[in-house]
Parts: C-alpha cells; structure tokens; sequence
C-alpha cells in the first residue's frame, strides 16, 4: 500500500468567527484579535481563518464567554474578570486589586503554574484560555470632586465592576455597575459622581475629561490586566496540531505586541488630557492603604468558601510574594532611579 | 490554461542552521533559540527545521553577526551590543545604560520607530533583526570589596564591555574583557576586583557567589537588554511568505516567554544567593549619578561623530523621555506601593 498525501489532512480550509468584548473604536484592546487573525492567516497562507467580530455584533460583550462555552462561535477576545459572578476564580485570569503587574502576570502564567491552574478552572467551562493582550497599570478614574482623604470617598457612586467593586464597597464608596457607552453621559448628568475605564489612550477618546476634572492614579486594582483568547475545547481538539500551534503563538505575539501598543500610545494621550485641564492626582496613601487591607481580606473570605479560587489563590500568593522580592531589587531600584532623574531635567 | 497546485511552493522542506552566541547551560537565554526553533517546526508540521547549535558549535559565540551576514548559517540568537566595535549604534538594539526597561524597548521596537530605525541600520550588515527575548534589568555585578563611595571605584578591575565598560572608565574603573568561562578563576585569584555578568540565575550557575561577596544592585547599564534574532536577508527573501511570518511570530513568543522564564527564575535564585551569604548593596547613589552623566555625555559625543547612531538617538531619546513622563504616574506608583506593603509584612 502507499500512503496517500498527508496535506489536505495537514492544513485543511478552517473558518472560525471570534467574538471579541470590546468595540473596534478601541483600537488597542480591539486590535489583539486581529493580531491573532492576521497572524494564523499568515502562517497558513489564509487557510486558517478566524473572522473577528466586535462586541454585539454575534452576541453582546459580556456573553463571550457563554458564546465560546456553547460553541455559538469557536473563539472569543475578552477580560476574565468580566465573568466573576460566575466565579471569583476568573479574576486571577485578569488581575486582582494590589496583584501582579503585566510581567509578573506572564511569568506566572507561562511559568509560576499560572497556566496549569486556570486551565484546570476553564476544563469546568469547556473553554482553553491563552494570555492575548495587556494594558499595563491602569488608571485610578476619573472624579468630579476631589478625593484628599478615605472620608472623601464615602458615598462616592463610582462606575466599577467586579472585585474592584466589592474592595470599593468596603472603603464606603457605592459601585455602579455601567456598560462603556453610558459612562459619559451619566458622569456628565451627575448620576455617577467617578467612573473608571481603562489608562489615557482609551479614556479620552470617551472624553471623561470634559465631565470630570480629576483624573487619579493609579489603577490599585489592575496593576497588569490580561486580555484573554478563548477557545472552545471541541473545536481546539479537532484543529491539527500545526494549526493550535500557531494560534497558540499567534496569542503570545498578540499578548507582547497590545502591550508594546498600550505604551507607545499612553504618554501623548496623557500630555493631551493634562494640556486640556485635567488635574492628575495619586490616591491618597490611606485609601490604598485602607483598600490593600480590605482586598486581602476579601480573598481570605472567598478562598474560605471557593475551593476553585482556594486552589488558585494558594499558588498565586507565594509566587507574588517571591515576585516583589526580586523585582524589588534590581528592577524597582533602576525604574525609580531613571525616572527621578529624568523628572529633575524637566 | 491551468493552474498547477501551489501547495509544493507554498510549503517547501526548509532546513537552517541558528548559531546561537550562548551555551547551552544557560537555558534561559539559549532557550529563546529553542522556543523559536520548536514554534517554527510545529506551525509547518516540520517542514521548516531550524537546528540550534550553541555557541561555539559552528562560531564562537561573538562571531554571530559576521556568520549571519556572510551567509555561513542563515540565523544567529544573540546579543546587538556584542557588536559596538563595529559600530555603536547595535547596542540601542540591546541596551544602552540608562536606557528603556524591557517593557519600553519593546514598546520602541513594535510601535516607537524601533524597528524601522534597526532595520535601515541592520540593512549595512545584511541582516534582519528580530527581538527574541529578553532578561529584564540586570545585576549590577559581583565585588571582592564594598563598593562605598565613587573613590572606591578608581582603578578597581571589572569584566564589563562595551558602552557600559566605558562609562566604567569614566568613572574611574578599569574596564576589562573577558570571556563567561574566564570570570570565576580570574576573579577567585584576584586577576580582576570584580565582574558583572546577568542576574541571580545566571549567576548563579557561574559560582561566583563563592569568590566576591558582595553583589550590587541594578545594573545601571541595562535596564531591559534585548536578545535579537538575526536573519540573513537573502535566505529571507528566500522564504514563502508564510514561513516569514511564522518566523516573526515565533520571535515574538520567544520574546514574551523568555522575560518570563527569567522572572519566574530569579525571584529563588536570589534566596539561594543571599542564603548563601552574599552581601547584597545598591549601587551608591553617587555612582549612578555620575554614571548617568558620563552616558549621556558619551551619547552626545558619539552621535557627533556617528551619522547612524545620530539617526536612531534622535527618535530613541524623546521616546524614552515620553516614556519615563508616563510610566511615573500608573506604573511605578502601583510598583513602589505594593512592594512597599509587602515589604512590611516580612
């Protein structure tokens, strides 16, 4: 017998659609889909298509997750922590408040067990999750009053979601849970008093700054935020080998590439924001404070009752505790450096 | 007339040979070789095989330009600043002391007309670079005697190279060349009074914890050095059009995956270190400021003299200045604070 070719088993013609949780006006954000797509095209001289759709147009934003779980679409670009009411357990696929920032996140999930333990968290969601993006530090929101102190913030309606909302709820502000496009308005009308979004490149193309004059920093609950690429496990399974290997380093691309995006465009945008009048204010000490102390309790709270975010958590932890260790060291003390010197001359 | 079946052309059997300038044992940084190498196989079901050789195999590890540019193997993983004898300008494809950190030099390349500066530049030498990795900032190397003031530095004897030798020697100290196999016994018999080399797991492997006690910190001169993939441009061209991209994106993985690997490494190597004994200091401050400004000074100079370093200095130092201004607000803040509580705790 002689074996019949193997290419037409090797790269059939796959079409798949993704569903990504944000709008195209997000460049950014929007544009880690696409640097998945155009990637696994590439590689498979357009073989391999994945069509990227933006949020609402196959289900709305915030349903990614169940579209990818029900196999309504093949893939989704989305944030994890979007689905903690589900479960808690998705956050640490994101951020939690006072975590990891956008480097410790990689190396815990390429290589501090981060991957075993969401991917043993996502089997219960029919769903493989690969790390597709990040934004870096956000920033703290943007207010209509000044924040000088803890008491300052009691009764404060703020726009946040998710376990930033519940650490927020602890310090006395009221969270309000409120899609993007309805921030502006509501910020502006008085009905919210402080909205949080993204960092400078994003938020003024909201124009936050036109209805809010303080703009604080930082955002304490997302120091390394993960955009997420998920894939529905039956339709990974029947992907040849080559092509779930190039989706997988078509994320890892799209995961460094957002981020080297986020920064390149953040500085303009915030020297365009601070020239139209906004005043840039740091959280006070004892809200931070006040706001670790309240966010560590929380995930005491929750590991006592999750065993799924337990399990997690008691990886998560120590790795981020050996992470500040060393990050301390050389590179805090070069950044801290730099950066004084830097602000002398100017 | 019909088309013959571009599958043959579109997916030919390629075979290259990557020289990497790095042994074996380290298996971070020859990792990222590896990581490019596995990627690059799986995504063409083993049509395109790069074979890593380390260094040494085919050159010696510092002769991986000249071997790219000559044709003798069609790739190389290696370090840009190995070659500022050549011409200054390849360490700002590395790093250049007091420069970006790993997150603002990938930030430049992607998306801060990095790349495109790199790529007139690497042009002259017949190659096509690609970042592929990464090693954060380093230690700032290892002393037989405290380094207390600037006046402890003169004529003190350290392995270091390039630009970062000769703002050494502005400083006072005696910049010596020596090779990764050489430092231990040139350090153990007091050849030399000091040696800088990476970080904790690197350094680790090399003993040298076990001749010079003390071990300072940061290393001022590379703040976020870059390990670069080399492609001879004719074998490039070469390439379908697919294989190009598989080969980029590869790259790209390896750049992410590499930063983390060491990351998720040093934060236990440290431990070890300092369980071992050793001493560990910050650089005094005095030092780094006089550092600071013999670099500057040296890249003022050296751009007057240099039309191609000029050229890419122009669009590298504002993009720094622009990233310093931002990366001050979000990202050091939430840094120094969450280090700062955790700091606390222990």
């Amino acid at each position: 017998a002689v074996a019949a070719p193997a290419i037409a088993q090797s790269a059939p013609e796959v079409k798949w659609r993704l569903t990504s949780s944000f709008p195209k006006s997000l460049d950014t954000i929007f544009g880690a889909a696409e640097i998945i797509s155009k990637s696994v095209a590439e590689a498979t001289d357009g073989k391999f298509q994945i069509q990227v759709h933006a949020a609402g147009e196959i289900v709305p934003g915030l349903q990614a997750l169940d579209a990818v779980q029900a196999g309504t679409v093949e893939m989704a670009h989305t944030c994890s922590y979007y689905y903690v009411g589900k479960d808690p357990t998705f956050a640490f696929d994101t951020a939690v408040p006072f975590g990891l920032n956008a480097r410790q996140q990689n190396a815990w999930w390429y290589y501090g067990g981060g991957r075993e333990a969401m991917a043993e968290f996502f089997n219960g969601y029919n769903v493989i999750s690969l790390p597709a993006g990040n934004t870096g530090v956000q920033m703290g929101g943007w207010f209509r009053k000044e924040i000088g102190s803890l008491a300052d913030l009691q009764g404060v309606k703020m726009r946040i979601a998710g376990i930033a909302g519940k650490v927020m709820a602890a310090l006395g502000a009221v969270p309000q849970q409120i899609a993007g496009g309805d921030i502006y308005p509501a910020l502006e009308k008085g009905t919210i008093d402080a909205a949080e979004w993204v960092g400078p490149y994003d938020d003024e193309k909201l124009g936050f700054y036109k209805v809010a004059p303080f703009y604080y920093y930082p955002g304490w609950w997302e120091g390394g935020p993960q955009l997420s690429a998920y894939i529905n496990q039956q339709k990974w399974a029947e992907l040849p080998k080559s092509y779930q290997s190039i989706l997988t380093t078509a994320a890892a691309r799209a995961n460094v590439e957002t981020m080297a995006k986020y920064d390149s465009l953040n500085p303009k945008a915030l020297k365009r924001i601070v020239a139209n009048g906004t005043k840039l204010k740091p959280y006070p000490k004892e809200v931070m404070e006040a706001g670790y102390t309240a966010a560590f309790k929380l995930y005491d709270e929750t590991a006592a009752g999750n065993a799924a975010f337990k399990k997690v958590y008691e990886n998560w932890k120590p790795f981020r505790e050996e992470q500040y260790l060393w990050f301390r060291v050389a590179e805090n003390n070069f950044d801290n450096f730099v950066y004084r010197m830097s602000a002398k001359k100017s």
